[in-house]
């Protein structure tokens, strides 16, 4: 078995041991209350972009307190780097939180960008765009911002973009993640010492 | 065993059975979603009043639209009375959806009147209410507007209201639950037959 073989399974069972541990509600339920607060932004923003702005918003403010829990709860270490850090959210991260296992892929020859792609949307169950939000409605964007927000509290600065999406008739659900920086922890200077 | 004893332990069994089988997310996922739906309503209605109209017609929609996905998939008939459904609504309905167990007490004289009782309440996780909205947000409101539309969709109207709130410093959380009216199927006359 190759190390990244081994190194996979490893974080399938991680998250498999996570999900089994949180305290769980049903999928429906949260994917009743999202839609109700997507259709509440929409009431309030009107426009499409606006609105995947808002909700990407919303989500970032998610990550940044979820990050928290699942530092705690997943018995993943700080990740080394931004192709361990994908590797983690699609087999830990995303089975811990929404239940569903996610697959990388689309590395760029840099390898400093990925796919994030999922069969599964839990968030997505009973939705129909209306028409005239179809093509420009990012309806689960949210997610994009739960990944930049929890990434960036470990210092990994990412740009996510939603690519696909199966509620607009794509063949799968894709969110492109583009690697920004790694911040570095500032050290005050303190010229008293 | 009384009757009654073994039809709270058959309610116990689909419920737990329901939730088994139901797909499932994290409740931490459900519960900073629905906090923040709480605080774009809080942004758009300022008045606690009517932002706990607001939580209450959210979760209206909701249960009109969670009870078909109760019945198909907990095994439960429909209810034949207002007290067999409070029961079932407390042992079924809030394991199968919330992942807790409900109990019902506090029946008033003419058994049209009880309170729902939970002591965890994942939509709270992670809550303090600002101190302007402690004593007047029911932040939970969207509790009874699901069981509320929920009922509603099996023809039986009744009133709900959140009477004790941990947030709030309750010792536990109760919704009293008033019993109106059964309503009768419209059978349309129709004078050409």
């Amino acid at each position: 078995m190759s190390s990244s073989t081994s190194r996979s399974s490893t974080w399938n069972k991680l998250g498999d041991a996570a999900y089994a541990k949180s305290e769980k509600v049903s999928a429906d339920l949260v994917a009743l209350t999202y839609g109700s607060f997507v259709r509440e932004i929409i009431k309030d923003y009107e426009e499409p972009d606006q609105v995947n702005k808002e909700l990407e918003k919303l989500g970032y403010n998610i990550g940044i307190r979820l990050i928290e829990d699942f530092l705690a709860k997943s018995g993943v270490g700080n990740c080394s780097s931004f192709e361990e850090s994908a590797e983690i959210i699609s087999r830990v991260a995303f089975k811990m939180f929404l239940g569903i296992r996610a697959t990388v892929s689309n590395w760029n020859n840099e390898y400093n960008s990925c796919s994030i792609i999922f069969e599964e949307n839990p968030l997505a169950e009973y939705v129909e765009l209306p028409p005239e939000y179809s093509n420009a409605l990012l309806y689960s964007n949210m997610l994009c911002g739960v990944i930049r927000g929890a990434l960036e509290m470990v210092q990994i600065i990412v740009e996510c973009e939603f690519v696909k999406d199966q509620l607009r008739g794509d063949d799968t659900n894709e969110i492109r993640i583009r690697f920004k920086e790694i911040l570095q922890e500032q050290v005050p200077w303190n010229d008293e010492e």
